[in-house]
């Protein structure tokens, strides 16, 4: 009798011998001898999928040997100890049912592709050996961001994508219209109409959470954001896409040093839980994308990060005798060179830079009493540099209008943000996190493009 | 000595006494009798708040007596049983620290307010007991969706939000633009081009992300979606907003039976797992906002669903005797009063309707052997109708080919969705859920503003 289909993953786990097991999946590879058939056949549940052994007293064993790569099967058989190398048990077949034969020009055939190549054909790609790995630990990482933040009693916050206001007065921004491009309403004065928009003003996608953020967690006290976010910037780099997705708490009664603890928290239970859960998908990184990377998150997660305000930042880097591209000095940004210094060679390992200077950083961010710097974030870990962003935030109502001013935003937009700081301020902080900087970091993969499922970037939007 | 903030749905679970407890959160209300000072102190934690005692003999009594609602308090003290009704415990207050006072005109004083005028205040409602309970319920039911899906080998998969291609031929779209409205650039033909937009042609906000839900079914087999989706519709009902969340899964080597029993396992969860984790929450909601709501969830997270066709539907309203406002004939869509006889009076319990004529439903459903029904399927439940949509999908690359032609929709628009079909096509199915609409029916909230953080309907894009 034929039992349910069950994942390959779950089949690999048995203890052989077992009859009647079933599967369903793809062919990755065939493999003919004289009287044996050997098929690789994965479901997306694992890596290295399942060895199935088809003899040829098989009733279709001829539409079998015929099978291509990529073509969806059914198989019923016995899971029973493998003598091959490679693997430890192996599904003799019964029964091998075609589900849809794959035409002979699939693009993913056994050579390894580019992953250039693979970029155009990114409906097909999770088909892969690597992207498979890349889509499942995105998977588990998500999962275990959402279970961080749960276990801890903080709410999940869904902050609006569509919005009217730009939060930090920083990014480039998308429109959101339903306007006739063509043929735009105009105003007496011959300006767009944009009180006939959809929403009666313009309107952008957001660039940020944080703002609605703080004002639930002015009332629920913790909070966690986690949704897509937007640059309509022209940038062509690896680490750049147009939509990306964010993880922002924010957290009431917190300061700065709080700030820093949860962000410590947080990157190592992200580093530990998927070391733990994806050891096959992580030990193809190692071999294949990204050597020693096992090793090197292990070590992080293992850590004590280190603290040290940015004065001493730009001191200890100033007497390194390092040459850098960019010059080091008080109230300079501190560039890609010099964050990877500072992490992996003047500290050996992750280290928060706090307290920059006012000038470089956003108008929200808490003036700290010396006047010059705010109580600012950064965490700064080995080989890739800035992973979190964050900081206490201005929770003083005349010191907020101040940099609001002072930043040349306009203060009517911000009237709700002003409003918390008006009824029951409290000090809150918090800090930003990109999902997909977070996956590059854990999987080695080194363009963003390989770690979206359908990225978008400048001139590129398919699929 | 004091401790660490504790949260006040955490100190309330602890066994008196117990001594120097810190809990910091706002003013709820404040009562004063000659020597006492009774505070109620709320930190998002949970519904009621914690009840704080301060005597006459606290330093700073005066300005604590002064205090009004909306400010926020750091409080240590003792916990200890209460003799008061309506609470077990109470914190006897050793120090209050004001953190933050309200200016006067806080707008939610202790009166009820409406709920038309706490959505002009969307970034202080979440400190009202409703909306308190709304988004920690909201919070909760996120995660029990990641959960299920998590548990089960499901991968989470992000489907773009921007896309240049309108899914179902169906909605109306947001556009998503770089260009200028006022002066956009135009080919020599004079319309505008889009080939200087930033993706390098239209792009529009997402209306599901199925199609590429799909593509990664076809290779992970299980695999779901939770994300934002857009409908730019004028539509005024409290049903609809323009920016609304959706769960999507996608099975592959399911059929429609599959389908509908992994959608019940589904509702099944998420109503046990809320009435389970929110009970001072849902209580509320029982008593405040829909009485009786709690019975009512847990018979439909008992009941086994009820199926039926289309066919045996139109037959069963028919031979109802009910007199309806549309009439009920095969082919014709079924309305909400039909949906609400079904579910509330024929059956008496969730029903799923299957087997649609293929005239009303979407072009990528499966179409059956008799040449007039589709593999489709709606959950009905009642008091709120339809909850979930969903359908196997057809693989056969021919008849999706013809299924695109007739609905007039481009082909080559499409090509990477057939590719799909021709490269290991498989039976797969899935389904979506409005996680608004789940929400509100959890709660009984009537109006999909009150159910979002900050809501975007026609004309409001506000916060």
């Amino acid at each position: 009798m034929q039992g349910p289909r069950r994942r390959i993953a779950s089949v690999l786990a048995l203890t052989p011998p077992q009859d009647a097991v079933v599967v369903k999946g793809w062919l990755r590879t065939i493999r003919k001898s004289k009287q044996i058939t050997f098929l690789n056949v994965n479901d997306g549940s694992n890596l290295s999928g399942i060895q199935v052994v088809v003899g040829d007293d098989l009733p279709n064993v001829d539409e079998v040997r015929h099978l291509s790569t990529g073509s969806a099967v059914a198989v019923t058989g016995s899971l029973v100890a493998s003598m091959a190398k490679g693997q430890e048990v192996e599904l003799r077949a019964t029964k091998v049912e075609v589900l849809g034969a794959a035409a002979s020009d699939y693009p993913l055939q056994k050579k390894r592709h580019g992953f250039e190549f693979l970029r155009t054909v990114a409906h097909l790609r999770n088909r892969s050996n690597t992207f498979g790995a890349v889509f499942r630990v995105r998977s588990v990482l998500a999962h275990a961001i959402h279970c961080f933040f749960q276990d801890r009693g903080f709410a999940y916050v869904h902050t609006p994508i569509i919005t009217a206001s730009d939060t930090e007065g920083a990014g480039e921004l998308f429109r959101v219209t339903t306007l006739d491009l063509d043929q735009p309403p105009r105003t007496e004065q011959g300006a767009v109409d944009y009180s006939q928009d959809f929403f009666g003003k313009p309107a952008f996608l957001t660039v940020s959470g944080q703002l609605n953020g703080e004002a639930f967690a002015l009332g629920m006290s913790d909070i966690y954001t986690f949704g897509p976010t937007f640059r309509a910037e022209n940038s062509h780099t690896t680490r750049h896409a147009s939509e990306f997705w964010m993880i922002e708490p924010e957290m009431a009664f917190c300061d700065l040093a709080d700030d820093c603890d949860l962000a410590e928290a947080f990157v190592r239970h992200l580093l530990t839980t998927v070391l733990e859960k994806c050891p096959e998908d992580m030990a193809f990184f190692d071999q294949r994308i990204n050597k020693g990377i096992i090793a090197r998150l292990r070590d992080v997660a293992e850590a004590n990060f280190e603290r040290m305000t940015y004065t001493e930042a730009i001191e200890r880097l100033t007497a390194s005798g390092e040459s850098f591209e960019f010059p080091v000095f008080f109230g300079a940004d501190l560039q890609a060179e010099h964050e990877r210094c500072l992490t992996e060679r003047i500290v050996g390992r992750p280290v928060f830079v706090t307290d920059y200077p006012k000038e470089i950083k956003a108008f929200y961010m808490r003036r700290n009493d010396d006047g010059r710097t705010v109580a600012a974030m950064d965490l700064l870990v080995p080989t890739v540099g800035e992973l979190i962003g964050g900081s206490q935030r201005e929770e003083r109502y005349d010191v907020l209008a101040q940099t609001i001013t002072e930043a040349g935003l306009p203060t009517e937009a911000y009237w709700w943000y002003l409003d918390t700081r008006r009824y029951g301020t409290a000090p809150h902080a918090g800090f930003g996190l990109g999902f997909e900087r977070m996956l590059m970091y854990t999987t080695g993969m080194q363009n963003i493009r390989d770690v979206v499922p359908f990225p978008r970037t400048p001139n590129s939007c398919d699929f």
